[in-house]
């Protein structure tokens, strides 16, 4: 085998092949000589005030153009993003995590060196718990199919993988890569013939079917897939709420945001009415089932997923996803007997009363009308993510959150992610005081890239969500002046919302902003969307003391 | 075995009863009865912006009160906090986790939980390899001794343990606690009879001893047995970084800190030229030994810790350290014949020339003289820890820093910890702008709290140590405007520092502040205390590319 390559440019090398254009770090001395060859190639990086910002942003990176990476050093660098690594895991997003470490030859030479914590794979033994595949690179004849099987695995189960580099191996010569061959996955064709010839029975004949699309028909690229069979068949859509704007909208067959109880009645009737659900790529987590309130019965499901497709109660193996939608989508499902149910109605037109002053509900009626083609959703948790359901988003993947992990602090690294990826998006972010006060700082990074998502920071003086779970004076936390933040980072505008007049001007000058625009929006410590009422009920319910 | 007790009402017993006051923490639903339970006891709870935050608290106030403790909530919690605990295990402080997690009930209902990644063990797995002891408090019946065993491990090997409380059994009954026996460890007499009758001749015979102590004095509170000791031998001390302070630094012996040939020539001079070197209670890293540029010959050594006692190259097992300090304090070790050497000078008295440009060099010359007896110095890491070395502390243990596991944003959160768990004492803390922009909201815990640390940001305008390593434009970070805080906090006091005139105001001004004082120090970008370059040139040599 030639050696030209060294580990270090051979995982460059497949970095760029893989697409990626960006990846998000802070250097640390075990990872100084990678972050040279970085540098040296054709991928920006974009350094963050910490790692677990530069987490977050890596995912949301990955969520819309369809893989991300974090570079950061040993233990101190890593373990402050294992929680952002945790997310993209729970929710299926494609993220690299690459980690310098302590180089081979000094490891025998000093008993204790900095940053180590109990053993020389004490990072890796824990990135595993957390990642699909993993890697140390320390043999240069096995990196090029530790490189090349991690990557795949990354791409191919969307959930993040662990590559770690000793720093004195960067530089080591290696196999040179052959050519790049992305294997696409197979169905087995019986396989798939008989789940297609039952699913096709069982949808035909039913009166009532619904599909319910979840996350996976965004993570796999499905969208057009999806449309194809809504197309022929005529089903209402609803989509889960990790999967909201997975479908446009604005689709004529689309109804709604489905999470049992939780949500909107005309879905759930819908949903729970139907003699069949087709479930194209969702998770059935607590949250998508409305806290357990989702009455569906199984043996009127179709559940398909990239791990497999499960009709009533019994499960098929080894098929691809794509290939039972696109399958479905050929078949005759007996469109022309439907009847058209009604789509989601148009959103009342919103007038200001300006002495008003804002409360949750009528900010998000409000928002619905400022939302453009360019605009992405990034909500945080708690009633940024609840208030945020029922917005109409325009285009597809246009609707981000942490809406199964729940991890507090996602949405401001996530609109640097969103947006430095491509900056014809704007990222339009909601994030409660306490989310903010978590991982704000960046903002700083987000100003250093002149970036200008508009960020609302919904301000009810504490962890309200909490506080419909079970109050306590461990709820309240101390009240910031945000729209003082621009001064503290020299950049950026700002301004206070209390009034809904107020609201209509700070829309009107944040439109045309060229930086970043932070909103501090006054809500009453108690205020919340009717579905964050819902939830805390059934939350406290659920585990009720004693 | 009478049931009044319930699971989280044991566990509270027993953290008041190991003298536990306060407690750090982020709320979350899966933790929140057992939140109620300590707002119901003794215990404070001291709420931070982020768990990293409430991590690096704890540590800190585990340092300087002897045991610490976090309670976070399931993954989304837990994880965040994964770093500070392995810098407490790295480090040797005594930190109890206590994470909640989903019910065991509703684990059979649903599929997937919110916060949940891959299994419900991931966490306690992760949480594993970075803890000496882990119970997860499922079973009544075990419980107590679940409690009372982990609890023991974290006070006698001074390094993190974890307890993991399904929320559904924080109310569920277990047995009453018995009362708490805290059983002193022994030392095997007749193996301390041989390793201390050994060590007494080596030492005896020796013309040229000396000691070098490091942090388990201080972990261990055997500083009154190393005063002892060094009063009855008159040897010269040195320290180590890590255990700077362990011994007042005016005190007559103490010679000051030891770090190969990074530190001071005067020491290096005395501890390399020994002929016997005891080592007490030191970890030897590679930062302790000066970037391995330490030279003990190990003929020479009698090097005593916490796990083992070794004498030249062979050791000897079931010795407790305090017995071994104890045990030498008593012998005769030839004082009489011992010439005295020469203490630490007095630092000579600092003139400001006011329009003078404030350097690194001059800084710390200055502060030397502004510590009080109150005072503890934390530090976070690069020229906030080696600009600080020199500092003459004057009382034991009051200099706090990661100087092991050196992670970033150890030092606010760090002051937290600290002033929380003793009004009277007030921490001076020295700080990067890399490390500050990590982890600086819990000025915000600070400012709630009324707390009034001083806190110097050394503002050099990026990663300075690592541009002594490897220059590159990843060193940069953007500057903020540090002084404006208090206006987006609403509290605290500020200024700017471009020269020793400045200085001199701030200081003045900042001694008498009620709330926390921020001062933005203004650094040329390469400025740096001697120790730092010395520490750049060796690292980047150590691991030189190609």
């Amino acid at each position: 085998m030639p050696r030209k390559s060294t580990i270090g440019s051979y995982l460059v090398k497949r970095l760029e092949e893989a697409g990626l254009r960006q990846i998000f770090g802070v250097p640390g001395d075990y990872v100084l000589w990678f972050y040279d060859l970085l540098e040296e190639s054709s991928i920006e990086v974009i350094g963050t005030c910490t790692e677990g910002g530069a987490g977050f942003a890596a995912d949301a990176y990955a969520r819309v153009h369809g893989l991300g990476a974090i570079c950061v050093t040993y233990c101190v660098g890593g373990f402050n993003a294992l929680n952002p690594v945790a997310g993209a895991y729970a929710e299926k997003s494609p993220l690299i995590v690459i980690s310098g470490s302590p180089g081979m030859a000094e490891r025998s030479k000093s008993p204790l060196l900095h940053h180590q914590v109990r053993g020389f794979n004490t990072q890796h033994l824990i990135f595993d718990q957390v990642c699909v595949a993993s890697a140390v690179l320390e043999d240069p004849d096995l990196v090029p199919d530790q490189i090349d099987g991690t990557i795949m695995e990354c791409l191919k189960r969307k959930r993040p993988v662990y590559l770690e580099i000793p720093r004195d191996m960067v530089h080591v010569p290696c196999p040179s890569p052959k050519p790049l061959s992305i294997q696409r996955e197979k169905s087995d064709r019986a396989v798939l013939k008989e789940a297609l010839h039952e699913a096709t029975e069982m949808l035909k004949s039913s009166k009532r079917p619904v599909i319910l699309a979840g996350v996976e028909i965004h993570r796999y690229g499905l969208q057009e897939s999806l449309l194809k069979l809504v197309k022929g068949s005529r089903f209402p859509v609803a989509a889960t709420i990790l999967g909201k704007s997975v479908i446009s909208e604005n689709h004529p067959e689309y109804i709604g945001v489905y999470e049992g109880a939780m949500g909107k009645e005309s879905v759930r009737m819908v949903v729970e009415g139907a003699d069949c659900v087709l479930i194209l790529g969702a998770f059935m987590t607590d949250i998508n089932l409305g806290i357990n309130t989702a009455q569906i019965d199984l043996s009127k499901t179709i559940n398909a997923t990239s791990e497999k497709i499960s009709i009533k109660r019994h499960h098929y193996d080894g098929i691809v996803l794509r290939d039972f939608i696109e399958g479905l989508a050929k078949a005759d499902l007996g469109a022309k007997k439907r009847r058209r149910l009604p789509s989601m109605p148009e959103p009342k037109p919103f007038k200001p009363v300006p002495s008003k002053p804002m409360t949750i509900r009528r900010f998000f009626q409000r928002i619905n009308q400022f939302l453009e083609e360019d605009s992405v959703v990034v909500c945080d948790i708690g009633d940024s993510l609840f208030g945020a359901i029922d917005l109409r988003i325009h285009k597809r993947t246009e609707f981000l959150s942490p809406a199964y992990y729940t991890s507090m602090g996602f949405a401001i690294p996530a609109a640097l992610g969103v947006q430095i990826g491509s900056k014809k998006l704007r990222p339009i972010v909601f994030v409660g005081d306490g989310a903010f006060q978590m991982t704000f700082q960046e903002l700083s990074t987000i100003a250093r890239h002149g970036l200008n998502p508009i960020v609302f920071v919904l301000n009810n003086k504490g962890y309200t969500t909490e506080r419909f779970i079970n109050e306590g004076p461990y709820n309240d936390i101390k009240e910031w002046a945000y729209h003082k933040l621009p001064a503290l980072l020299q950049d950026g505008w700002s301004c206070e919302v209390q009034t809904e007049g107020d609201l209509e001007e700070a829309l009107e000058q944040a439109r045309n902003q060229k930086v970043y625009s932070l909103i501090n929006v006054h809500l009453e410590k108690m205020d919340h969307s009717e579905a964050l009422a819902r939830l805390g009920k059934r939350l406290s319910k659920s585990v009720g003391k004693g």
